[in-house]
């Protein structure tokens, strides 16, 4: 890439607070800034986006970003990009990869432990003012040396492998063709279920993923296991044979990031599945998660104004 | 100890269901073995309690086991002890030991971790079936490298290093004198609390540790940090302190499983504490707590028989 000296014109669709707002403009001085959510109407912010040289965040709709033929660099704040898929733009596309790892995957175990050591029930009880003290004890359970399978073998699974270790799990990975991973087919992953205490999902959202957690493995999986999903809800075939195995006690929980619909419809039978924790698609999340993302976009664009190969290409038609 | 081939009197006072009870009576067949709660009366119980020549479990009031001279070992079911301290028994006393160490580390990272990513909210919305979604994902923490200070280096603390090493977390431990303590006295542990992120109170109940974590060291947390207590609730030294800490904000949240009183009152202000965990003693819990103990009882018992020195001997006196 030639180097750029010329101003960019930069369209920001990142909900971004003032501090992270000051920083960018203070930072790039001579570039101009345009944020979406300063902008009074729609014919504004298309007409700012079709003239935007670099993008950062998730423009929706689709065919918006389809128009913006100036376009030479979208940076997402996401990691996902399912929702772009096969769309075709002039720009180079780079993804924050696996900056919400760490908080996927801690988010994750919490709600794993809260399962195992009883927290959601302590929290309800501590609402009521109520105590019940050792007839609880009995159902606890422990996450030392427990049986995991970890579907992927991305970054999210790199950070549940290495919390993993501290509990003394054995954690087997299911990918198609990563080192780590021993487990590659489908059938590979059938033989495995039964024996799992806990099975994760962590797969990106592709042709090749939607599904790929069948009825068949929920009914291989043994009465006390759960099911956790950081991934896409897609993942699993059939929503309504998970919910029916929580209610009626078939598996021993559930621990759900992202489900089939998101938001979670008022009055959805999720909302009253049994030992099932729902962390509504915030996984991610964290105190710094903005600054974060302001700080890889200065890095990522004084890569761009130098010529320099971006980090965290992908390819929006491959799906990764 | 000479080799004892008399059948043994063995009054067992310990929750133990059916399935322990079976495991005992077909093993111990030569044995007379006397449940406490298959016993009708005060009476009886006494009675029963005074001809053993073993005692499994924790026997109350005090005064009963005083005058249980012909008891020649008591295995306690528990780690601590204070209830009996001081008390003179003719007996080798011995306890649990690290028995309760791992699911104590637990229940405080899962509570730990149910705050820094939310989980005790999430359980609320979801028993109001009620999404907010992207909204709550900027409070939410990070375990990742946060400083922990471990407040003693037995059992429930090596087993907290374990687990927080898999969260690449700094961890100090205060103990007066053991290897892996850096912070030796008052003055260190003063010292070290304004920088950490996690306090976490593993110690036991003895004269030493009453009122160890005093207020002036509430006072000097940071307003993010989590204070944890795992060990014995009159380690604070003024609660109402912490509980006023809590409700103003001062300092970030507390996971209590140990506190001044248990059970905790109705209508305590405990109950109505802000980013507060409570799991009511419930930390040494599992499926398996019973089993394990009469598993243990096992051991010990043939060790007992053999005239071989028991494990896990404790000094009523010292505390320890």
């Amino acid at each position: 890439m030639a180097k750029r000296e010329t101003a960019m014109i930069i369209y920001i669709d990142t909900p971004f607070k003032e501090e992270q707002k000051t920083l960018l403009r203070s930072t790039l001085k001579a570039d101009e800034l345009i944020f979406k959510d300063e902008l009074p109407s729609d014919d504004e912010r298309l007409s700012s986006l079709l003239k935007a040289d670099i993008l950062l965040g998730n423009p929706k709709p689709v065919d918006w970003l389809q128009q913006a033929q100036n376009l030479k660099w979208l940076q997402l704040y996401s990691t996902g990009f399912e929702y772009y898929s096969g769309v075709k733009i002039p720009a180079v596309v780079t993804n924050m990869k696996a900056y919400y790892a760490q908080p996927c995957a801690e988010t994750i175990v919490a709600g794993i432990m809260a399962l195992y050591r009883g927290i959601d029930k302590y929290d309800t009880l501590k609402s009521q003012g109520r105590w019940v003290g050792y007839q609880a004890r009995e159902k606890l359970q422990l996450l030392f040396q427990k049986k995991v399978i970890i579907l992927g073998a991305g970054g999210i699974a790199k950070h549940l492998g290495n919390i993993l270790s501290g509990f003394d799990c054995g954690v087997t990975f299911f990918a198609r063709s990563a080192g780590e991973a021993t487990l590659h087919t489908i059938e590979d992953l059938e033989k495995a279920i039964p024996d799992a205490d806990i099975i994760i999902g962590t797969l990106p959202g592709t042709k090749e993923t939607a599904g790929l957690f069948t009825t068949a493995m929920i009914n291989k999986m043994n009465a006390d296991a759960l099911f956790c999903n950081i991934g896409r809800g897609n993942l699993v075939e059939d929503e309504a044979v998970l919910i029916d195995a929580l209610i009626t006690g078939k598996i021993g929980g559930a621990v759900l990031d992202v489900t089939a619909r998101e938001p979670i419809p008022e009055g959805h039978p999720l909302w009253d599945c049994p030992n099932t924790i729902l962390t509504q698609h915030s996984g991610g999340g964290s105190t710094t998660e903005y600054d974060g993302i302001a700080a890889f976009f200065l890095e990522n664009l004084e890569r761009f104004k130098q010529g320099n190969r971006l980090k965290n290409v992908v390819d929006l038609a491959k799906g990764y």
